[in-house]
């Protein structure tokens, strides 16, 4: 394989790492070189990115960190760029990289961080707790009515990778019984009760509790829950999203929750980040909203994934062998 | 037994029953009148009452539901008392009823509400959702920092009666260890990993990522959580109460949740009731406050449990047997 002669091959790691890390980086390498640019300031949020050094960019021939997209053609000798963040669109869209240049995600670092955050917004959602924290803030003392419960409701986890599979084990944990949907219906997931194909959404909404959504984004994705599948939705249904902030028409969100048509939403991600301070989603009191925070470095132990997972990929760049992406299957 | 003979006896049932539950309630009766005076108006929250027509109340024998207990004197027959609460305070304190009549709760109607509720508390004040709901009504997109996982962590549940060993299960399966503080140690409980006694408390607090609390009202758990127990709680620790409201001295709270020298608070259930619009609980960030609302008929299945319990406990009371409070053991 090509990958045999390692001759000019420099990888450049942008992941912050303390020493013992910064071993294994060297010994993954297997005598490729290896620079470390990685500082805390620059790491850990989506929002920051790698500050690769200018003179490094034009020989790194492997990148391991999410460096500015608007500076990719200074990348000249890129073969591979590993991001730390489970999307990667911002390096895949057409006109950043050359078709050459092989991009790896981090998918896989953040399932259990996004899927708890979601099953936090579930139980939050199912016990009005949204309602009393608003009350709160005017030292009310009020009851906000009926609750419901995760023993025995169904959960329908639309989008079974990483992410919703985590979400679905904490679901059967909780009592609930778990519906799957994905593009290929035919592959068990664990955790999940029950896999159907997305041609069957419409007639698995009505009978969903809760609606996990955890969707890679995608053309066919895109506003993939509009005003015609919430409608169909049953009025104590509760949608969390946790994967991509397209895949819901947030004026069709809006509208069934300003008329009471669910019980109420969870959403960590948005079509424009952040979302803008006009939004009436910001005062629908039975909308949660979280900053897109259910990942990134929030949760102790991210970071270590995603470093696994980097470390994996780098022995089988010097071994000239077929790098992984987990958002691939 | 003096039971057999049911001569005079007479069941008052405050609980409103659909026409097959009151016929549940007239076979479980074997021939006792049974009179049904409950209304959904007069239902359901601990603060409502059941309404017991004036002419029952001297013949009244049984009574299933809470009556005001100012008008106790007037219940000069009754020999048993049947509450829907779990609480049974205002009706055995000295004074309010002869000592020769039987009280019994509805200890075990509420386990999987109450705990539920405070899963849902503890979930939610893991992943910061308590600031965030605060930042949505000023419409504030704010990153509020790191979280934390239950994978992994300790719960200690303090009193582990119905709802403390809900909670256990719960927590288990969320993918906590689970240790539990009770009197007598000696007797296992479902999903609790390890049971220790009161007196190991002050070892145990240090290393408690989440205490649960569903301690039932008594002299000696008054206050129990104190300036100095809260003390030895670590800076990520999270305290839930769902049992009774004076078993913490919430000045005290109050002071570590200001400190910060603990993650947040989660509380159902206060000294006084409402909680005073002046108390700077209602401010804390981290404090989340729900109104006495885990219980009560909040989660539908609640009604069905009290009127099984009422019912078990009507065949034992027609036939001469013992009655059972799953409050004594």
């Amino acid at each position: 394989m090509s990958g045999q002669n390692n001759e000019g091959k420099l990888i450049v790691n942008g992941i912050p790492v303390d020493e013992a890390d910064k071993q294994r980086f060297i010994e993954a390498a297997g005598g490729v070189p290896v620079e470390f640019c990685g500082t805390p300031e620059n790491f850990g949020d989506m929002k920051v990115k790698a500050q690769i050094p200018e003179e490094l960019r034009g020989k790194a021939t492997a990148v391991i960190g999410n460096f500015d997209p608007s500076l990719a053609p200074q990348f000249t000798s890129l073969e591979w760029l590993q991001t730390w963040s489970a999307g990667v669109d911002a390096y895949i869209a057409p006109g950043v990289l050359p078709a050459s240049v092989k991009v790896t995600s981090a998918t896989g670092a953040y399932g259990q961080s996004v899927a708890e955050h979601m099953i936090a917004m579930m139980w939050a959602l199912m016990k009005n707790l949204p309602r009393y924290v608003r009350n709160e803030t005017t030292h009310r003392w009020h009851d906000e009515g009926t609750v419901v419960s995760p023993e025995g409701a169904t959960a329908l986890v639309v989008g079974t990778g990483d992410i919703g599979s985590h979400f679905a084990r904490l679901a059967k944990a909780a009592g609930m019984r778990t519906m799957g949907v994905r593009r290929n219906a035919s592959q068990p997931v664990e955790g999940v009760d029950e896999m159907h194909g997305f041609d069957e959404l419409d007639a698995l909404l009505p009978s969903a509790n809760v609606v996990a959504m955890s969707l890679p984004r995608a053309a066919d994705t895109h506003h993939m829950f509009d005003a015609h599948k919430l409608g169909l939705l049953g009025s104590e249904a509760i949608v969390i999203n946790g994967g991509r902030g397209d895949a819901i028409d947030l004026d069709a969100l809006h509208d069934v929750l300003a008329a009471g048509a669910i019980r109420g939403a969870g959403l960590d991600v948005f079509e424009t980040e952040p979302l803008p301070e006009a939004s009436p989603l910001w005062d629908d009191v039975n909308c949660l909203i979280t900053p897109h925070v259910a990942g990134g470095d929030h949760l102790a132990g991210n970071t270590g994934r995603i470093i696994d997972i980097a470390l994996a990929n780098i022995r089988r760049y010097v071994a000239g062998e077929p790098l992984v992406d987990n958002a691939h299957r």
